[in-house]
């Protein structure tokens, strides 16, 4: 079992290529004894996104605080909290801030991913 | 692909015994295309809660909006938005809305019990 405020939960800058400005906290993974799948909370400045990439699994995300536009397969969707979003596998996609506050977005992906 | 905003999403009243006051919208799930995982919000009134059970999945909970009291193998912990609660599987447990206003939380369970 665990019970944490996910401020206290660690956060570290993403440093993968085409991530601007994002850091992580992994709220919930194998580490706690979750096998199937993991809850990462990610934080991205004003101006930062994600890598704009596809990969074999899926993004199920939430948005918990600022706005900004995903990017899907050519497309852009404006997204603000409260939405909900399937990324599927294989997608080609990415997250940006276009507001000018911290946007906080939960994403959960399969454990093998994580 | 998916995005829509949580509240847009149909909610249907949880009539599982031992629930009280408790209503959900099932966010992401296969009929999405989601296999591994599915994403619920579940809605409690004022003095509403889960049922106090035990089953062999394990739940990866986000709290949104609300307070309440978490019973878990015996113990209670109080919690707050932005608390992050993982449940593993065969632990007795249940969720109870402590507050006078709603509480919302995002569960996650493998798509095999969804």
């Amino acid at each position: 079992m665990k019970i944490e405020k996910s401020i206290n939960i660690k956060k570290t800058p993403v440093l993968m290529e085409g991530a601007k400005d994002i850091e992580i906290r992994v709220l919930i993974s194998k580490a706690d004894g979750a096998n199937n799948f993991a809850m990462r909370m990610f934080e991205v400045q004003p101006g930062g996104h994600t890598p704009l990439h596809a990969h074999p699994h899926e993004h199920e995300v939430f948005i918990v605080e600022g706005i900004g536009t995903f990017h899907c397969e050519g497309k852009d969707y404006h997204f603000e909290p409260e939405h909900v979003i399937f990324v599927p596998g294989n997608s080609m996609h990415n997250f940006q801030n276009t507001g000018d506050s911290l946007l906080r977005f939960l994403c959960l992906v399969p454990a093998s991913a994580a």
